[in-house]
């Protein structure tokens, strides 16, 4: 095919007609080989917008960015594998406990990661909030860590899907990013070349999620599984609640911290329920239904197997984290049961403080964020400390409070979702 | 505005809501300036093609495609002005008699064309094949032969709406042509442009034309109607039939003949039937609908002005004109009443000829193109002499002849369009 094609390939999308497996492949090809610019692929993304894809699209899309790159194989580990992905979420720190948990259960962990954009802290930044870690790893560090420790967090290469790369950054400013078949594809065509056995999917739902409904989640959440597991990952995604933030904390240092807290045998209620409940996913993923995955953190296994994973990338588990210059408190605003605290405006607030960024090139502040004193449904009295604002720049304390205003509520009639809202399978 | 709010632009025409005039003025022109690259354009003009446009929001992009260059100013000619545009058919040269007769009426005619690209040819393109004749004019001398002679036909320049070159270039890449909106701004913003008093639009519709059916031609006469009355300019649509071709001949040369005869009194019924009908509403909307131009046709002025019109920019109108090296002849298939002749199959073989170019800096044929010798609803006689082909190079009739295929009908069924389906006022 000809460059020329690419306008016979938009105007099919466009006019509703499936698109055939060669058009995907080619056209997909084609832009990350520079031969398709970005004006006529940005048309293609629109029409894909809104004429949404066919499965066999789909899973033609997918495989053609995964096979941009490499499809890494992990079978010469000899062990069974598994990871999980998150949408996104406010305080959603379940990654850092929750991989040394489940290698600590005889399923190797091999997550390969991004940045965070956005009101959403990402993994990587969080785990850099930690003295001398680092998330670059060549290709032998990663596979002996992934031997020898059995879970690595790390910087994904570029070998990894570079078609989505590309593409990301084009529907970044294109307006094409709140697609679900481009949602589905950028993600499963990572994880799916990542080469785990299994995959688990944790799709948030609610106002701090990506998908502010449940139905679009549960859409997301199907689709996802269906492309995992055409391409041979065995493949559950648990839709969870995004209403109010997970855990008592967003930020980086101080997640780092809480998820310590959950290592050590304790830690928030909720985080602790829903790390269990993805590890087990995993452990029945990978084949090892029968590991209780509550016993790896009431014995230590997770805290020694989160330590000997820390090292290994160059970090001190026991040096002491960051800590902000400035801490501003917020009071309960009356006595009775705290009803509401949006996710979204926490996490515009831990934004604001500094714990993420606005463009891929900006620096994050380790020691910003957010603390909450109080969960969703917890009694609360009246003037007692209910929020604390942490940052380097006592500047960002105003914006972050309006960031906050009316996100705090005591007996207002919110309703509030469950932790876990549905389990989608294939 | 900065480059970001093109997203919020963007978003906002995606999910339907209206876009204000300052975010159209603003797109617009950063577009034009290069602020905003073309992969956002591109992104913005799929959202076009999918949720349309408000007449409020049309009527600003229109104008803010008009404000990217100057409007120009006709009042000092002291005379009324008018103008017609054609959406483009195949054999429809009536712009070539129509400009001098009108002219020869009192009312002056300024019109600034383009090239012609793909199956319907450009008024420029035809002229260019008489011996002399030069398409680009100075300012001045553009007015001088507009207040001297009455008539001009030349390319416009860079200083009319260039928004809209920019936008096109773009369009005819990213599939985003085929939208009423775009397609009746890219026309109105141009000839709103020239300075005509009136405007009087003949909209094609069939299988030779842009619009294939009725109802979309209808909707877009209506559509730039609305724009030109909006934008003081008193602007008529004439709704007329390319199902077939217009006249007897479809290239360059025999397209010019084939004016000639017009202006000398004769030529082709269907063609003297438009082009009379086209100079009564330019007569009309410039308010001298007391004058009769075919008396002007009958008597010899509008020949009169068309040679000074032709000699005004160089050209011989006396000058023979050239003459195709090979002609090959299709006879009639069975004797009966030519019920079929497909005005799309004729402007493609006139195309593969060399009459018309695949891109904007090929060169044409002036010799090159059809002629057919029986209209639709004349009877034929098996054998004769129905279609010739002109061309300069004889390797280009085999795959002119692919193109003819089943493109003539003798006692089918088909039923044929009346030459003006409707009229379209404010």
């Amino acid at each position: 095919m000809s460059a020329h094609d690419a306008i016979d390939v938009i105007r099919a999308k466009r006019d509703g007609i499936e698109l055939t497996g060669d058009q995907i492949r080619w056209v997909i090809g084609a832009y990350t080989a520079g031969q398709v610019p970005d004006e006529q692929m940005s048309a293609l993304l629109m029409s894909v917008f809104f004429r949404g894809m066919t499965p066999a699209e789909l899973a033609a899309w997918t495989q053609a960015m995964i096979d941009s790159g490499v499809r890494k194989d992990l079978s010469p580990l000899g062990r069974p594998t598994a990871d999980k992905h998150s949408t996104g979420g406010v305080g959603d720190k379940v990654t850092l406990p929750l991989a040394p948990l489940v290698a600590a259960c005889g399923v190797a962990v091999p997550q390969l990661s991004g940045r965070g954009l956005g009101h959403t802290g990402g993994t990587l930044d969080k785990l850099e909030a930690i003295p001398g870690w680092r998330a670059s790893l060549t290709e032998d560090e990663y596979l002996g860590q992934l031997r020898d420790v059995g879970a690595v967090i790390c910087a994904a290469g570029n070998d990894l899907a570079p078609a989505d790369k590309l593409l990301y950054a084009l529907r970044d400013v294109t307006g094409t990013v709140e697609s679900i078949p481009l949602i589905a594809s950028s993600i499963m065509s990572k994880k799916i070349a990542e080469g785990a056995d299994a995959l688990v999917l944790d799709v948030k739902t609610g106002s701090g999620a990506f998908m502010k409904d449940v139905e679009s989640s549960r859409e997301l959440a199907r689709t996802m599984v269906g492309l995992g597991e055409a391409a041979g990952v065995r493949t559950v995604a648990l839709v969870t609640a995004m209403d109010r933030p997970l855990g008592r904390s967003a930020g980086n240092a101080v997640e780092v911290a809480e998820s310590l807290e959950v290592l050590a045998g304790g830690g928030p209620a909720d985080l602790v329920e829903l790390t269990l409940a993805l590890a087990r996913e995993m452990l029945a993923g990978a084949g090892r239904s029968d590991v209780d995955p509550a016993a790896a953190l009431a014995d230590g296994r997770a805290m020694d197997t989160w330590k000997a994973m820390i090292r290994a990338q160059g970090g001190d588990p026991d040096a002491p984290l960051p800590q902000p210059a400035e801490r501003h408190v917020v009071t309960a605003p009356a006595t009775g049961t705290l009803t509401r605290l949006d996710a979204f405006a926490l996490g515009v607030a831990a934004w604001r403080l500094g714990a993420g960024r606005a463009r891929k090139e900006d620096p994050v502040s380790a020691s910003a964020g957010v603390v909450w004193h109080a969960s969703v449904g917890e009694q609360v009295t009246a003037g007692q400390p209910l929020l604390e604002l942490q940052t380097d720049d006592a500047a960002r304390i105003e914006r972050a409070l309006a960031a906050l205003d009316g996100a705090v509520g005591v007996d207002t009639d919110d309703t509030v979702l469950p932790l876990v809202v549905d389990r989608i399978t294939a």
